[in-house]
């Protein structure tokens, strides 16, 4: 019986795997804030790189990894495959648990999966700065990662209440080279707007991406960075279920249930759509994306076109949406507070070939803390939503006497939310309290 | 040219190497704290089990791990050994780096190799609590863990002032299932008096390893457990340096330096003690143990008995000493700050068989640094010693034109040590400054 199933350098995966080229149905393009029609590729070379733009409409179905990227990946890639035995045991079910660790990446999560690629197109067409937006940091400190691997700048604007109170992850970017400023700042018309109407403010992700794209954009060696929700940064993480599905393999595993949490998408779309692609040829898999009830976008929104930011400047997608004006309560899955979904993944839910779940905080954190017990490692709380649903169907499949096979996304580790830990262990935790550090409206720095 | 060394679930040792059996001297005997005459097994009976005793004074060479405890090991065993490419790049070295990944358990240091261990002897006796003390938490966290998985009760004695000001290896401990207790306690006799005192006291490590043993030897159910020194934990460590051998081989390098932090010994040992076995059958390999200029243990130290705690209870042990009521300065790198030394440790140096080196607290962290924009891992400031040493001797071997093959453990992560490197880049970090959260006198608990 294997615990761990670990890979060697030569199996890092060789190529994207582009989900676009085996849908069944077309997606309906952005549009352009402005004129409401479709954009062209050219409104966003503003922003992003070429050869991201063209990602982001390809349909070639393998995209190769440039060995530069890979070389970077080789600093923790493969990530290993575990049998979660312990917890198997815990809740006496004969399915068989396990999960892809992400959160052993030395940032903790899956983000440099896209961070690093995303640093090497840009480095390839002369971008010397990437900017960006973080919330609580996990997204940031990605970045930052990224960039000192490439010797290219990182200038990440954080929420100031995060800056302020949440310094770890600061120090994270900061020990990676970045130069991180609280948000909003003197240093851009928006910044300087927010603190003309509030010089108290404590800020918001919104304002935090507004700084960034302004900047990125009036600057011709600055681009902007994303770290979920766009076709390319979602195709940069297959290789999550590219090498999850080797590894399955070499144990002679078929997946019967795969399960990650949902923010933006990144974390689910990565080890799903490998796997995906099997079910559209036939094999019998379910998928499942969950979120919290605090902030249930693919249960309770509706689909439809909305701007992916706050202040309605992105382009127009069409997704899952509570409304780009939607605030969600301050719950510690910080990464989980999005209004908006992936448009790939939104239209993968609403023709039925993924299912959606949303689960309450303290359900949440009870399933981490068995985890933590049973497996030894504390994961983060956006991660924990996909173990509180690992555990709903292995308990079902023993219910029903059945040996399912059930693999989910550790997304990443929980070392840097131990306050939230705190609070869940001294009883304060409520399902989707408010709280003022993460009292911002949407997020790109999702962990999912 | 390989970036990471993996060893498969298959490849964990299947026993402890025991140095004892090919050391070229004797060691000599620990005294009985009353009578100054050499200690009985049964002198140690009432806190530790048959079993460790028994290791304690084994001469076998070879010592089997059972079955049970290799299980517990597959968590996370075995560890990763890397190359350090980017360190060596920015070295412009012509040496290799490699160091073995010990920060990649759950509990984010190579605690846990001895704490399975011991959990595992003590359930096999029938204890049912195994009783420790801790200052910021590593060692605390590793029993609890250890505990966990053995369904054994676990408590621990926590320096008050850690308690109280770094909560989060607490809530670590408390989500493993342990007891946390501020030390000084109303518990026990010791805590008491120590409260009479002073109500006030921040307490201290050799107050809380007082409270410890004492609830160990009056409740017959409970057994006390060490984190470093003893010869039985430096034991568990060996499967470190068992690892780390087969890895290179695997590649076909030979060790020409072998490099560990030190405090109580346990890494520095873990990872040396199976390649000093190769050095006292011929080979020409170096090592060395890197100790803080603050805490000069065996560097500056004599070379003499004296006590392992500050009360003078413990039995007398020869072994470097800066005297056992010496206090170190409030170094970040508490895991170091330890009057004494392993007896095994002490004896390779008074031989010359492990050459000790001494380095201040801001070049370790200007490596760390280094060593984070590099390979991307924060390290523990404890294992940062390694890293400053290691870059010392591969730009020796820069000046040399030597293509030296550098190895050293990284004992641990440094996760939960973000404020030290605030400090740092904050530029408020001194070398050695006195800091009342580590105002204690020694530590057990240590990390390396």
């Amino acid at each position: 019986m294997y615990k761990k199933i670990v890979l060697s350098d030569g199996d890092i995966p060789t190529h994207y795997y582009n989900l676009m080229a085996d849908l069944p149905f077309a997606l309906d393009p952005p549009l352009h804030p402005g004129t409401k029609q479709p954009i062209s590729p050219d409104d966003l070379a503003a922003i992003f790189p070429q050869a991201l733009i063209e990602q982001e409409v390809s349909a070639q179905r393998e995209i190769p990894i440039p060995e530069e990227v890979r070389e970077v990946y080789r600093i923790y890639r493969p990530t290993p495959l575990i049998r979660a035995t312990g917890l198997e045991m815990a809740l006496k079910t004969p399915a068989r648990i396990y999960f892809k660790h992400e959160g052993s990446s030395p940032v903790g999560s899956h983000k440099p999966n896209t961070a690093i690629a995303q640093a090497y197109y840009n480095k390839m067409e002369g971008t010397r700065r990437l900017v960006t937006e973080t919330g609580a940091g996990q997204w940031g400190s990605s970045l930052a990662f990224a960039c000192q691997k490439f010797d290219m700048e990182c200038k990440v604007y954080m929420v100031r209440i995060s800056f302020d109170q949440k310094p770890y992850r600061k120090v994270m970017m900061q020990l990676y080279g970045a130069e991180v400023l609280p948000s909003p700042s003197p240093a851009t018309n928006a910044g300087r707007e927010a603190l003309r109407k509030d010089p108290k403010t404590p800020g918001s992700l919104g304002i935090a991406i507004s700084e960034a794209i302004e900047e990125a954009a009036s600057n011709e060696h600055a681009k902007y960075s994303l770290g979920s929700v766009l076709n390319h940064v979602l195709l940069h993480q297959t290789i999550i279920g590219q090498e999850a599905k080797k590894q399955l393999g070499m144990i002679g595993e078929k997946p019967d249930i795969i399960i990650g949490c949902h923010g933006g998408g990144s974390n689910f779309a990565g080890l799903a759509f490998p796997f995906i692609r099997d079910k559209l040829h036939g094999s019998d898999i379910e998928f499942i994306a969950v979120e919290p009830e605090s902030c249930p976008t693919l249960t309770k929104g509706k689909f439809d076109y909305d701007f992916g930011d706050t202040s309605g400047t992105t382009p127009l997608m069409k997704m899952y949406t509570l409304g780009h004006d939607f605030i969600p309560p301050g719950i510690h899955a910080g990464g989980l507070r999005y209004h908006g979904a992936a448009p790939l993944i939104s239209a993968l839910v609403e023709h039925g070939i993924v299912r959606a779940e949303a689960l309450p905080q303290n359900d949440v954190f009870r399933a981490a803390a068995l985890f933590a017990r049973t497996e030894g490692i504390i994961p983060a709380p956006e991660s924990a939503h996909a173990i509180e649903m690992a555990i709903h169907e292995a308990i079902k499949a023993r219910d029903e006497g059945r040996q399912k096979v059930i693999v989910f996304n550790l997304s990443g580790h929980g070392h840097f939310d131990m306050s939230a830990y705190q609070a869940y262990l001294e009883g304060s935790l409520e399902n989707g309290r408010k709280e003022s550090s993460d009292g911002d409206k949407m997020s790109f720095g999702v962990a999912c």
